[in-house]
């Protein structure tokens, strides 16, 4: 019988396209006993699993409940103990937002041993992939990645002093909040400022507005803009290639 | 005669660790005509290439001038138009502080087409195999990445502004600023908060040190970490398992 060795890998899939995963990520996968996957985990990746793997859904779905963060902590600690290696596959990186921290945080309460295997943030490779450069001398000299989702409901303390910065700004989990984001750029003399919206960023059906902060709204609606969305504001955004061929048209109009 | 299609493709290499690249930047590596690499790029990586593919080193060696942007810029073109598929290798992602976005730009101006494959960000990737939680829920809601090495050669006015709010600031390239930082902190009244600094993160040597902005210098000084090295700045970082253990001293002394 094989010994069990109770371990507990966090695994980052990165944004949705199977082939942005790391080397690391598909080795753990490949050693996994268990694996607790999310909704935004492309299930290609579980085929790369052992035939002999157990794997879990845990992710929200459409009419039914979530697993709960406790339900998850605890099958984590569970399927350790019982099974050996378990793989928890969160989409992007285990630590953006991710919840990550608290799921270590449980399992090393029962001295059972974690390792993080890194995954490529939404935040940097929807925007990487749409070339748009995070940071570009000149122009923007940090990123900064805030949730749009806090416990409280509110928009982050954090986005009322990013919007007074010069840092380019990612909202990850923020669709839902676009309006009143909109509005707190605008009372801040944003309006002109470039903004991107991608939508199911490395997948097929992947769409992207451009815009400025003062029609980003009504772009949005005419283009069918949903979730899963992230929203990149900053300087930097003008780099994209169409939002170039934009401004060219803007500058033979008004010639 | 084989017809020749000008293509550059940003690779980002990811931060040391061979394994810690996707498999999309891989398969870039195998498809490439040629391919610009940089010093942090792990040449491991090379192998993958095809034996026809030609390997120019354009990063900084110990002596040597390192080749200049603006030679870089034109290699990419020169080599597109010559060979077909230009494969720009960078350390980690190239966006973040790569430069890539004034490859992207030039590359353009020639009308050859231009692909980026982001990369893990030592940013993310660096602080994550360390299991340090760059968000945490109740703890921080953001995280903002800073370049320590800006254009003027002064500390980035972002940093003035990080350190006062709640993000965890990660500071890229900046650790020869250690010093400045340190007095920033200090002087806005965060001498106690969690600081790490991350030598040669992902790679056999790689070293930590984690303590409080008051004492970290001494203890940098004792562990004689250099570069190149990443500062983390935020409560998160007393998530990271030793710091916790450091703790538990503390209180058992305590009592």
């Amino acid at each position: 019988m094989k010994e069990i060795k109770p371990y507990v890998t966090l695994v980052g899939a990165g944004p949705g396209d199977p082939e942005l995963i790391t080397l690391k990520g598909i080795k753990a996968i490949q050693n996994a006993d268990v694996i607790l996957y999310d909704a935004l985990v492309n299930e290609e990746l579980l085929e790369l699993a052992d035939e002999n793997c157990t794997k879990i859904y845990v992710g929200k779905r459409a009419e039914q409940l979530s697993t709960s963060q406790e339900q998850i902590n605890q099958l984590l600690v569970d399927y350790a103990l019982t099974h050996g290696h378990v793989v928890r596959l969160k989409g992007g990186d285990p630590f953006v937002f991710g919840r990550g921290g608290e799921e270590i945080d449980y399992v090393r309460q029962f001295n059972i041993p974690t390792a993080v295997v890194p995954g490529l943030s939404s935040s940097i490779s929807l925007t990487g992939l749409q070339q748009i450069p995070l940071t570009y001398r000149g122009i923007s000299e940090s990123f900064w990645v805030i949730t749009g989702a806090t416990k409280a409901g509110f928009l982050s303390e954090d986005l009322y002093k990013a919007v007074n910065t010069n840092a380019t700004v990612v909202v990850l989990m923020g669709y839902a909040k676009l309006k009143e984001i909109i509005d707190l750029y605008t009372d801040n003399g944003k309006g002109e400022l470039p903004i991107a919206l991608i939508q199911n960023g490395s997948l097929p059906n992947e769409k992207i507005v451009l815009g400025r902060v003062e029609n980003i709204l009504e772009k949005a609606q005419a283009s069918a803009i949903g979730v899963p969305a992230i929203i990149v504001l900053g300087e930097v955004v003008a780099k994209h290639l169409e939002f170039e061929q934009i401004k060219e048209e803007i500058q033979v109009l008004e010639f």
